[in-house]
């Protein structure tokens, strides 16, 4: 296992009606004005909002609003934000949404209180300082809520990039699994397979003798296995959201993660769809991930063959492996199929003849020189292969 | 899954030569006068404390020293610290050992802060507020290094109880798997036993559909199967020690116990008889667990049937699940016997005729009228037999 230091300090409030005690929460974590930013459509028509907002005034906390984060969110409303925040003399940003508006919401707390462009942080830079961040989430997908991870798109050129900073884990946050309960099916299972990548990019490692980490990644992926069919056929099963959304929390704040080398190749193709096509996320994981394990899995085919059996209850196959380890990505493939998900470039309006402009910007794209490393390091030649995969 | 709060906001930095940090982190926390405190042995024998000496030194930070704890940690030396403390305007207090000097820390933290008597918290008080405390952890068992919990003895009626408190929550734990290479293997596979307790402790709840936590709980016991022997029978390997290490925070930092009831009644019986007999806690416990397990079995056969599958690697009897249960236990007690675990009263010097004082104390002492209660509320009688079993 590799040294590592770890550090989640992020309050947890789990439960049935939990978001009513918002405001409470704002002010034991020192917000005295508040931005609360959200998408639109349901967070409003549920009356969630409306909750949020009677929360900080039974508190006496004064909030201003903006709304209108959209799924892949750009940089344009984080510019937005960063002037609101400043003009009004806001100190906490209370996220009301999914992964989108916490990762909005993220970046502009750490550009409010930045001189430079905000983009410096998805360029590389690592964030040290941001006004603190709570959230209320109404989707188990990105695990935002608790990690330390911020994607945006930058609509000058189409860049999907992302920053991290301890600074921006969230102060608190808020999980109500009721909350997920209206999510239509599509978007609970695009949430789920994101949850699953999170797994994966973790479980592809070059570090030997991880068994904790490796067992534990399991299990959350087993959770998923059980829990997301039920999630998507039963939507207003609690006990099913509830365990999506610990699982989801716990598979993004890194503590399954920890003294291990990472892949995140997958993420990092999947960003360039998502970004051209504004595809869900989740969808374009769910196309990605059978496709670059599929590449990869010689790499190491044991690897492979123990997640096939450990999770996908597959027969190690002691003569040949690696037909276990192709079972195991046959099976992950079908199970995404069977929620939902596309399976090809055409489910998401990708075309065949964008390979080469995806392969560029991903490789050579924001300071990148031919290539993305991860697990394996895959060179234009490897991402075009893999692309074309997926027609 | 039911309503709960989780926060641990303990910063741990993993891995080779973090104790040389020490200093560092005590100033990154707020520490300016230090009271180190310890066991003796190992810890000045192997120049460990020589080198927490010189960490703190380098960052100019004052310090005073306690030695002296002792296994099953006493309520003298607690009110020594405190008295210390008070004299020498300590603001940080530094563990250097395992379990037992990270709980004694922890009560000198909260009674340095206290008007009254520190007992108070052992007797049902909650802790609110305490002097920071830092551990650098010589001993995987107790993961008092990520808890908020400590468990001390009384002298004065040998109670052993335990008190808790986010205030007493390490702000930060150096886990250095290395300085475990030293331990023997009986205190090794004490340390297993305990963090196997732990899991168990967390596994045996009376609430329904809490796959994520019983997967969570799952994956740690399958690491402790395939790392304790290892850790055992190759003091020196690195790898084993890691990943116990991890596996022992984890274990007790509650993240994989939310949500659910717990039991601890194995825990409350085994403290009768540290506190009686000064066993070591883990060498208690794997006489404990399999004749509780063995008594409650039949309040949920296919929770117990469910573990023995699932991390015992029994075959599911279909047609008789007792049977499976029964056999997911035995094979944890081979297991603890194959590390090295006494398995019977005489091999801890416990006496038969004690039992009618050990379960007067278990159930009718500190507050407690006539029963304990967790995954089944067990009586005087229940206990009386339960003893019985493990003579």
């Amino acid at each position: 296992m590799e040294n590592f230091t770890f550090y989640s300090p992020t309050f947890f409030a789990f439960g049935k009606d939990t978001e009513n005690e918002a405001g409470k929460y704002v002010k034991q974590f020192g917000g005295s004005k508040v931005l609360i930013h959200y998408g639109g459509g349901s967070v409003v028509r549920s009356g969630l909002l409306d909750r949020v907002r009677e929360s900080l005034q039974r508190e006496g906390i004064p909030f201003v609003e903006l709304g209108g984060v959209k799924p892949n969110p750009r940089s344009g409303l984080v510019y937005e934000g960063i002037d609101l925040c400043r003009k009004e003399g806001v100190d906490f940003i209370l996220a009301v949404g999914g992964g989108s508006t916490i990762d909005s919401s993220k970046a502009i707390a750490a550009g409010t209180v930045y001189d430079g462009d905000f983009w410096d942080f998805y360029s590389g830079k690592y964030i040290e300082e941001a006004l603190p961040v709570g959230t209320i989430l109404t989707i188990s997908a990105a695990g935002s809520e608790g990690s330390p991870d911020s994607v945006i798109t930058k609509e000058d050129g189409m860049f999907k990039r992302g920053a991290s900073g301890n600074a921006i884990r969230p102060k608190f946050s808020i999980l109500n699994p009721a909350l997920t309960q209206t999510l239509p099916a599509y978007q609970t299972a695009c949430g789920v397979t994101d949850i699953m990548a999170h797994l994966y990019e973790r479980y592809l490692t070059n570090t030997k003798e991880v068994e904790v980490t490796d067992r534990l990644i399991e299990a959350l992926l087993l959770t998923m296995v059980k829990e997301g069919p039920r999630a998507v056929s039963e939507p207003d099963n609690y006990d099913a959201r509830a365990n999506i959304m610990w699982a989801g929390m716990m598979a993004h704040n890194h503590s399954c993660g920890v003294g291990r080398s990472q892949d995140w190749n997958s993420h990092n193709i999947e960003h360039e769809l998502s970004a051209l096509y504004d595809c869900a996320h989740g969808a374009g994981l769910a196309i990605v991930m059978p496709a670059v394990f599929s590449y990869v899995m010689k790499h190491d085919v044991m690897r492979f063959a123990q997640v096939a059996v450990r999770v996908w209850g597959c027969q190690m196959n002691f003569e040949d492996p690696e037909k276990t380890a192709l079972e195991g990505i046959e099976r992950f493939r079908q199970f995404l199929i069977s929620i939902g998900m596309p399976s090809s470039f055409s489910d998401i309006g990708a075309k065949e003849e964008d390979i080469p402009k995806l392969v560029d910007v991903l490789c050579n794209g924001d300071g990148r020189t031919g290539s993305i490393s991860g697990f394996v390091t895959l060179n234009e030649e490897d991402c075009t292969k893999i692309y074309q995969m997926m027609v």
